[in-house]
Order: C-alpha cells, then sequence, then structure tokens
C-alpha cells in the first residue's frame, strides 16, 4: 500500500500494523530475525536519530516548513526519519507492544496530565 | 479511535496521519505551537530515546517477547516507546515530511538495495 | 584530587585516567563491576544524553556562556555532562581502550583530514 | 603531549583542560568558532554517539575487553569514543562549564548518594 494510493479520492493513512506487517516480512526474508533481539534493535535505532542529528547540527535554528532546503536534502531527511520509525516499530513488535494502542493511550494520558488551556 | 476498537471484526490500524493530527489538535488547544521548532522537537525526541534506553541499560540481553517482565514494566516500556514516537511524528509535520509515506518509500529502497536471500 | 586543588599556584588539570581509577574504585567499593558490560554502559550514557538534552529541548538557539541562566540550571547542566563522561571514560575502559591516548590521536588525524584555513 | 609520553618512567595523563585547549586552537586555526554554539554541538555529539552505537548494534552482548575483535575494529571504536568525549568537552567549554572540576564533583556526590557495600 503506497503513501500516495487514492481510494475513492482519499488519501490512504499508512497504519502501524501495515509498517509492521513490511517490517516483518522484510526480515523474514533475509533470515534476519535472529538479529532482531530487543537492544540490537535500540542501539541500531540510536544509530538512525544520530544520523537524523547529523542533518541538523550545523544549522542553528531551522524554521519550520523548511524554506530554502534542497529537495534532495529533504528526502534524505524523509529517509533518515524513516529510519527511526522502522526500527521504533520493529522494537516495539519485538518486546511485545502494540505501538499504535500505547502512542493513542500515552496521548489521552498526556491530554489530563496537561489540561488545555482556557480562555 | 481507540488502538483497540473492532469494526466488522477487523482489528483497526492506528494510521500515522491519525496521531499526526491528534498532537496538532493537542498542540493547538495548549498554545504549544510555538515550541514546536525542529530541533527543539529533536532534542525533546532524544531525551525520549534517553528514557527509553535507561529501561534497558542495566539488563544485559533481553529475550524477545520481554519473558518475566513486570506488567507494570512493559507499560513503562509502551509510554517510552509512544513518547519517542510522537515527537518522531511531530518531528516530521513540522518539516513537512509526510512520514508514512518516506517510511513506505524506504522499505521499498530498503528491499532493493538488500535482495532477499534465495534458497 | 580535587578540580580546584591549587599546586604552586597552578590549576590541576585533571586526567582522564584520575577519574578512570576513581570510577574503578567506585564501582569495586560497590560491587556493581558486574553491571559494567560495554552495552550496560553504552545504553547506560545514551540515557544521560538523554538528560543532557532536555536541558535544551525547549530553549530554541542557545548563546554561548549561557547568559540568563540560573545559577542552578547550571548545575545541573554539569552535571549531566558529567554523567556522560563518567560513562563514557568506564565504557573505554571496559572495552580496554585508552581514552586519552585515541582522543589525542583523534585530535591529530583530523588536523590533517581538516588543514588550518591560510590567510 | 601524546597519550604515551613517558616522563621519568610514568605514564603522563592525557587532561581534560589539555583537550579542551587543544580543541579551542583547532577551532580558532579554521574559523570554526562560529559554528560552535551549545544547541550545535550537543546535536554533532548526539551524531558521534549513534556511530558509537552502530559498532555494538548488531552484537548482542559484547564481552569486557572485546575478546577476539579485529584490530582494526578496536581502532574504530577509539575514534568514536574519542568523536563523543571531543564534542563533550567542546559543548562544555562553550556553556562556561569546568568540565573535569563538575565530574569530580559528581563522583563525590554519587559517592554520598550510593555509600559502598559493607562487608
Amino acid at each position: 500500500m503506497g503513501g500516495e494510493e487514492i481510494v475513492e479520492d482519499k488519501v490512504v493513512d499508512i497504519g502501524l500494523k501495515d509498517l509492521s506487517k513490511k517490517l516483518e516480512e522484510f526480515a523474514k526474508a533475509r533470515d534476519w530475525e535472529k538479529y532482531h533481539s530487543p537492544r540490537n534493535l535500540l542501539l541500531a535505532m540510536v544509530g538512525e536519530v544520530g544520523e537524523l542529528s547529523e542533518i541538523f547540527q550545523w544549522k542553528g535554528e531551522v524554521d519550520k516548513g523548511l524554506p530554502n532546503w534542497e529537495e534532495s536534502d529533504k528526502e534524505h531527511l524523509g529517509e533518515e526519519l524513516s529510519d527511526v520509525l522502522l526500527y521504533l516499530i520493529r522494537l516495539a513488535d519485538m518486546c511485545g507492544i502494540d505501538l499504535g494502542q500505547a502512542a493513542t493511550k500515552k496521548i489521552g494520558k498526556n491530554a489530563i496530565k496537561y489540561p488545555p488551556k482556557l480562555f
């Protein structure tokens, strides 16, 4: 399922379980499951967080929407963000955590911890 | 939309855009958008990666599925994984990157870079 | 040897081996050596990098010398910088790497890789 | 001052201020001081922590002293550990923090927080 896939004029929302399933098939097809222990995946994710940080390291403050960035730099950024996401999803899976459910729950918990401003 | 919501006997897959929209509303309702610059969000995410790492730091190797972990520790882990995810999604949004699309593309790119083993 | 120790009117420079020895004695006296495997220490260090990042996360760009920071915030920052340093030194030791020697060598290598600007 | 320098049969301990001074001269000679804001250096350090993590990511548990590692892998590890150290020292300097003094103080604070085991 592509990110841009249009079904009846509606953009399809890529789901966490969909990505999770793709990653599982990916690992199986390459016999990589043996490497996917929780701490291996965590360190791999830290590695990708490092690559993401390198993109921003010498830039000083960066404006929202990244005006003036080259298209190729945005492409590179999208890849590093994705690498973090994919290892994160795989880590959650290998820990038996339903990430979508946990994230939805966490937003709810945060909403109680930080009540919206009243005007 | 809850992670466990069942529609016609099918588990609903939480989507990245769904979470993204929730985070946007969350920030707006608290007047927090002004804090959500790319580098602020990146550092906040690094902070959460640190909290995630702390869970695993003194444990030595950890088995898949986390056998023998207390339910409360798994709950805590789910929260830290979620915190990383939520800042990552928000960072992508503030950079104008479609994370679901980028991740799908990255899996495709990886599939070409690392062809499956043939038996 | 204290950081402020004055010998013949000269500030003593705290050495990496001096800190390393202190950390070794510290771990021995608490029977913590068994926890100090390379990956445990690495993840502990990532945890401290996270705490360090949290100090800077919502601040936007920060000026050199931290003008306008409260003394207590600088104190906190000094502690988090130290935590990263101490785990890094301990990690190097547990890997059998002489960190001072490696760092001196790396500066030399960088000097060749990036020659100084000529005016 | 080399890490291996022998003075009267005694190995010299590389000091944090010594490295700090070298880094200052290095930056000045290349006109790089303008890039060395606290958050730039912090993100650069996170990048190096990522490279360090990559060395350990697929290895499972690693024994102390790194038995069976190739000499070239240890060399690489020494470089990544050094990169983290050098950005950390530079970050402390740009924040006006005396890292050696802070670290010595932190060890003392930890010694009180975690009293040694009594036998």
